[in-house]
């Protein structure tokens, strides 16, 4: 669909909508996706959003709370009587499903499930015993599987079957008396296979699953490496979900934004939504934190006052000193924490990485160094005050690149949130590091610089 | 595949190696999968190395070298020599071959392809005649389309023939007699009708296509949104390739990579395996840019040489200041960036977003000023000196705040590369600001600050 295309079924919509023309309506839902219908949901006035509510079948309407940002998808199921919005939470993927009522208290929780079918509620329930962040919360139950006893023709008629209620996913698993999982065969295998086949004859024996307390972050990965569409969640060797590729494009995108949130100390504020009041609460603990440090800064320059006041001209290095410092962290720190995403990390690899960055270092301490000392030099017509600076330069340059590779890995060692090493943090942390470098070398040279 | 499996069968394949079993390798080999083997030949030694190529059949090969970082790539292909080499690329993905042979010089690429079956050589030649990034290079040929004439059991005829050189996706698509897209039908419908049914009568119309010229960030997108599994690529109407969905999760890696590569302005360093002068000389550009922004701040404060003679303890407070309004800018832009992606933006969203910051910006600046305030009186004693520290800070908060916003709008709106709004920048920015403000404030109260 263009861009001009989804405009003007935007505006017929609309039209219809304020016409109260719903067989008009209707036509243009069928026509277009439940992520556009959920697009321009947010931009009706109330009464166009009640009435898209009510022109929306169940199952349409499942469709489009699932696009739906969490807090219009709470907006949405409060506005439903418990009956009706028990028929949808009937028709929406159940993870999804938990992902919102794990925002509402209990009572609400109970209320909004009285709803729903009960097979399907207790579902639900099941999921949200689950943590947060693992297999088991991004599985879905809505897929067909058979046991190594079927044949071609029995599976094809389950499927025929079980055809409305299972996710468009591609495969059909295998399973033994015992429920445990024991192959898989493709939809492309089903075609070319002839009916009265065994399927443990067809089927395909080398399956990859996760057990349901996997990480959802290596969840994704699998999907990467393995170039998968769906993913069979074990607990023990018994099947008990399966996890799509959409989900694994959710986790890769929400994993990309908690290494961004790292790296900018901005906390869980990445949309435009928040409210300004909740997005300010969440970044100021981070930026008090700083400002604290930011003042043992402050202390130990005021332990240098006298050589600061003796030579005043110190002071117009310093703050390209300490960002130049903070810079370089940020970078070896960009590096090391995407790097841990992909890659398994053991003392080799640790090894290599350190005496890389220390390299680099030297590289780019050496080269600014010379540079920031000329400069000093034909600016305040002083060697000396160019000797201190480059010197000092080099030295921060070399530290600040390895404060910024060793400090995130050691807090991945220990296995402590690197939310820890944020950005800000360690260029705040190598602000003193500069400081206490640069007044150091400064002070004992005073006698010369004067 | 449990971790302690991995190492068994790693532990076999290293054995077998060794002592050049053939028969035990190519074993293992069976069992495990093409992600594994290329990790693990990373691992090995120059003779291992050559004998698990030797080993490895075309096809497996091919898939190894599909996994392999791009510079083991070139090196195994250029191990080979041209005809086995030739033979395994046929193999390959096609979007993955223009990958590696874009890093080549135009000699080597010819040499390469001339071992090559020629049609598949020229559909990668085509391939190298789209621009990086863009849905053209994402493609891949090895789909099985049918025109909308065919029945459903000449379709599953053409299935069984292409089935070896197809890709496991999981539609069919339907063109017409003008080679033009008209709709698709998925393996599970086309499992479920009848064999003499016509494919027109049974495919679904409603089909979402990208133009080649799409850039692979949208493409991603679209999978995204409406939950793809692969997606067809068209120019005009005419179909030309598709795109399944494990590209859309490498793009989803190297967008999230790029942004993080802005924030921390660490350039395409984001490995662990690039040499240190490389990773230097990619890093180096901005440091420098860096380094002469951050003299601008040296030569604010020797304007204010006078200002700050007399009063040093306002040194003590100018790494806070400065810091804190590069942190909060960089908060701030961290929410853009990562928002940018995700939504588009129109003159509403912008608004209400640059309004959000500034609520945001004021709320963090009153609260941080207001405690700084107490503590530089609290420190110094003077309650001048803490208005004077705790206004500035009040004031650049905001400022900062909004540089962090605003700038990388402006550059998006102006559509310039984003990269220049990178973290480290809008933090020296952020600094000068801070320091005008901070000295601007200082010297209007001077003569009630000693």
């Amino acid at each position: 669909m263009s861009q001009s295309e989804e405009q003007q079924w935007k505006l017929l919509l609309l039209e219809a909508l304020v016409k109260e023309r719903r067989e008009d309506a209707q036509q243009v839902i069928e026509e277009v996706y439940p992520y556009d219908l959920a697009n321009w949901y947010g931009e009706l006035g109330a009464t166009e959003q009640e009435r898209l509510l009510r022109y929306l079948d169940h199952e349409r309407l499942a469709d489009v709370i699932e696009e739906l940002e969490l807090e219009q998808q709470l907006e949405v199921l409060r506005r439903l009587d418990v009956e009706h919005a028990g028929h949808v939470m009937d028709l929406m993927e159940n993870d999804d499903l938990a992902d919102i009522l794990e925002e509402l208290p209990k009572e609400e929780v109970d209320r909004l499930l009285s709803g729903m079918r009960q097979d399907e509620a207790l579902i639900v329930r099941n999921l949200l015993t689950y943590p947060a962040e693992t297999a088991g919360r991004l599985m879905t139950n809505r897929f067909i599987w058979v046991t190594d006893e079927s044949t071609i023709g029995e599976t094809i008629e389950k499927m025929r079957d079980y055809i409305e209620y299972s996710e468009t996913i591609n495969y059909v698993y295998v399973v033994n008396q015992l429920s445990q999982l024991v192959g898989v065969i493709s939809y492309r295998d089903l075609i070319l296979a002839s009916n009265d086949e065994r399927i443990a004859d067809v089927m395909d024996r080398k399956v990859i699953s996760v057990s349901s307390e996997t990480d959802q972050e290596d969840v994704a990965k699998m999907f990467e490496r393995y170039d998968l569409v769906s993913l069979p969640v074990v607990e023990g060797d018994v099947l008990v979900g399966l996890i799509t590729v959409d989900d694994a494009l959710d986790v890769l995108r929400e994993e990309a934004n908690e290494d961004i949130e790292k790296l900018s100390a901005s906390g869980k504020s990445i949309d435009f939504d928040t409210k300004p009041w909740v997005a300010a609460t969440r970044r100021l603990p981070w930026l008090i934190l700083l400002l604290f440090i930011g003042l043992v800064s402050g202390s130990i320059i005021s332990q240098f006052e006298e050589t600061l006041s003796k030579v005043v001209a110190l002071a117009f290095f310093m703050p390209m000193i300490a960002g130049m410092t903070g810079n370089t962290g940020t970078q070896s720190l960009a590096v090391v924490v995407r790097g841990l995403i992909t890659r398994e990390v053991d003392k080799k690899v640790v090894t290599r990485l350190i005496m890389r960055e220390l390299r680099v270092g030297l590289i780019i301490g050496v080269t600014c160094g010379i540079l920031i000392a000329i400069i000093a030099y034909v600016w305040q017509g002083d060697p000396i005050l160019g000797l201190v600076v480059g010197s000092s330069l080099i030295i921060t340059l070399i530290f600040g690149t390895l404060a910024g590779t060793i400090i995130p890995l050691i807090l991945h060692r220990l296995n402590i949130d690197p939310a820890i090493a944020s950005g800000p943090l360690i260029t705040t942390l190598n602000d003193i590091l500069s400081l206490l470098v640069y007044f150091g070398i400064a002070t004992a040279f005073i006698s010369r610089l004067m």
